[in-house]
């Protein structure tokens, strides 16, 4: 292992990549911006770290990474610092397909893609007339995921839009269920799904207003807000296993349809199960997300198969690894 | 221990028992219905899967698995598919003691093992008229905790019950506080109860509504729900150990008077905590619960005993282990 | 590290701290109260247990303790059983800076503390007439977090606070987000911060409220309370660590201007992190919290820097083993 080595932007899950790349027995770098460099100092997880002034600069070290070998991990700060054309121009050893990056970043397109895979979406309401019961209106860009709000009639969308004047939005049905993100990962090398675990998000601030009595939230005129600061655990109804297997290569197969070799690696499902257990997919992440942290050392699946604590970073690096040995890196590196 | 298999249906938490015997040793066996099989293959934890067309055709097999020297290690699914009488007669190797499926099973009868155990029940009331405080009407059989409703005095009551018409229910005190599911295992072999670890369920849609805010809900008409699907681990007050300890002691030696041998295994109390911390039990479960399944690489609990990673289900092997290595066999096999 | 023997009170963390010892070699002391030695016997993480008839009797052993060369580690039930007056004049080696708890105690000198640290303190409101948005009114030394209630201007405030007539209270900013809860151990052998982990509290009932519909909510008339029954693991958004770092060492170099050597070992941040990923700092816990006891077997933070399962209550017994080794134990033991 000591020709190639294993980068990533220090964020996002960089502790669980260049962890589980050490563990796997390549060298690690951690590209950071100033000032944010101490976790990564801190956990030992890094061999290198550079320091640049911001993310965005990384176009300007692509050549030294180059040189020493590296593999680009992306993750979700990566996704969103570059635009899908910078990443596929730039001259770097990639791993997955760079090319599924398009179909997740559009909305319509990531629809056909998860319609494609046999998955049950939220309607999507083009008309407000047409509105027919609980919908969520959500914004588009809208970071930390605030503004959103629910309306169950047209006049009442009306009425609440009206303080958005202009901006772009979409109404989605509105799902009444538990979410349940599921970690999936694919292996090209062995053509094969796996499940790796499962979290829910912990957002604030809708994953504490349930602490304030209903009274005093009509009191205190809250207003709900959805940005990410945690993951929690959870592990999932052993009988639904079965179907979110078939989910997972559902999407795989569909991805391949839709590009040449379709997505590589890690990625998630973001989903609502209704009382009936009925799985509502709401979105699709083309990489490893943020809700594996929990399971650095390993998720309850994960023990089940691998003898080693195996978190989805370090299952990116074994990956790597059987392709090296196998002489397959073609296939990981896209 | 070649000569024992172990076997369970392919479901709740069939993964962890077929896991854990793995580790103590044993050969294993899933018997799945056609379709389901999928998780037991993946995740390596059957050597050997029996294909069914429905669960209810277990009986069909059972000869084989008799030949096989297979233990069945009973879990919800298992108790669901099948009447107790069934249960009592299969002529198999069963781990546990058939005979406290009885007392798990009639709501009359479990209240009175619990209450003889020593612990606090929520009230039940059998006339409206008394009820003088917040109440549930639970109704029997309900699939998917549908269809319960909440109410404070007998008119409110009376208003409510009307939609549900001719549908048997019961009326139990509402104790509002922390749900927490205690996991135990009674051995036998030792004669001593172990606290093993415990969760809170992740129930669609109760435990995702506090995500909307009040006014929203209120807009929105939301009815709840209580179906499982899935499980989040957590640790209890460590100052309310001593009496978690004697409460699954009072429910061993209680089991003991109502049936010979009493209950034997991993059992479960579904409680509910009040802010004076007090201890409401609502539910024994006589078996594994997939509380836990978050657990299947051990709990912090076992890990202060255990040297290995030590589930419920790898438990249980280890206790069918002992009994065979002691030649106590007919102490766990009922 | 015969010589030196680990004691603590057996409740709130006192298992991980006596496993902890155990992994490190120590010798192991559990005083309990009598009646409560169960779960330290079960676990066997005591090799010995001192049996108090009350915990406040601990002074009429500490001579014996300090005989057997026992070194004490407080925790909350430490803390809360004796006054800081007591505990500073106890002739026993004690792990930590018995000055720091004057500056925990008292919450006016608390603030001071934090706001030495550089953190954000919710706004605390002197005369009610200042009310300018949502508030939350807390009573001291509230056992069980009881009586606590929310207003948003002075009127209601005055209505509301006329049933807790001549109790002393203080009014603060109510601060809706994530509740976050970071485990430090500040090591004085290295001068280094270190993130150990994570949790939420499971509060009766505030954390199962959200359960009920908000208009069951309404018609029960529920009151809330904010007694701890147990804890959730939960990792924080990567990209928060930076400043979670930064947070932790402000916390120290504050310290040491309040007191000579300034706090020693494990303490904790009770933070809220809003919408806009502010950290709000309720509260500091100068000592390991309760919070850790989902780490028994460490944290996905701990598995990145610590080849063994690294849990808090283990960190504090390597700190003392260093300091032994190093002969620098007059620098952990104040």
């Amino acid at each position: 292992m000591k020709s190639y080595r294993i980068a990533t932007l220090g964020s996002h899950s960089a502790l669980q990549i260049l962890k589980g790349a050490k563990d796997e027995g390549f060298e690690t770098i951690a590209i950071c911006e100033k000032g944010r460099v101490q976790p990564y100092e801190h956990f030992k997880v890094a061999d290198r770290i550079i320091e640049l002034d911001s993310m965005k600069d990384l176009p300007k070290v692509v050549k030294d990474l180059k040189k020493e070998n590296a593999i680009i991990i992306p993750h979700a700060t990566f996704i969103n610092v570059f635009d899908q054309k910078v990443i596929e121009k730039l001259d770097i050893n990639y791993f997955g397909n760079r090319k599924i990056l398009n179909w997740e970043a559009d909305r319509e397109k990531q629809r056909e893609w998860l319609k494609k895979a046999g998955l049950t979406l939220p309607k999507i309401f083009k008309n407000p007339e047409d509105i027919d019961g609980p919908v969520i209106i959500k914004f588009f860009g809208a970071r930390g995921g605030k503004g959103f709000f629910l309306a169950k009639s047209a006049e009442e969308f009306y009425k609440k839009i009206e303080e958005h004047h202009g901006t772009k939005y979409i109404i989605q049905e509105y799902v009444v269920g538990a979410p349940m993100y599921i970690h999936y990962f694919y292996s090209a090398i062995n053509d094969e799904v796996e499940v790796m675990s499962f979290d829910k998000r912990y957002e604030s601030n809708v994953d504490s207003i349930g602490r304030i009595a209903a009274k005093d939230q009509l009191d205190l005129g809250l207003d709900t807000s959805y940005n990410i600061t945690g993951n929690v655990p959870v592990v999932v109804r052993e009988s639904l296993l079965p179907e979110i297997f078939k989910m997972g290569e559902g999407v795989i197969s569909a991805s391949k349809k839709l590009e040449k070799h379709g997505l590589i690696g890690p990625f998630s499902l973001e989903t609502v199960i209704t009382p009936e257990l009925k799985f509502y997919v709401f979105e699709i992440s083309a990489r490893i997300v943020a809700g594996t942290n929990p399971f650095i050392n390993g998720s309850p699946y994960t023990a089940l198969r691998y003898k080693e604590p195996m978190s989805t970073g370090r299952r990116i690096a074994r990956e790597i690894k059987n392709a090296i040995e196998k002489n397959q890196l073609d296939k990981v590196l896209l």
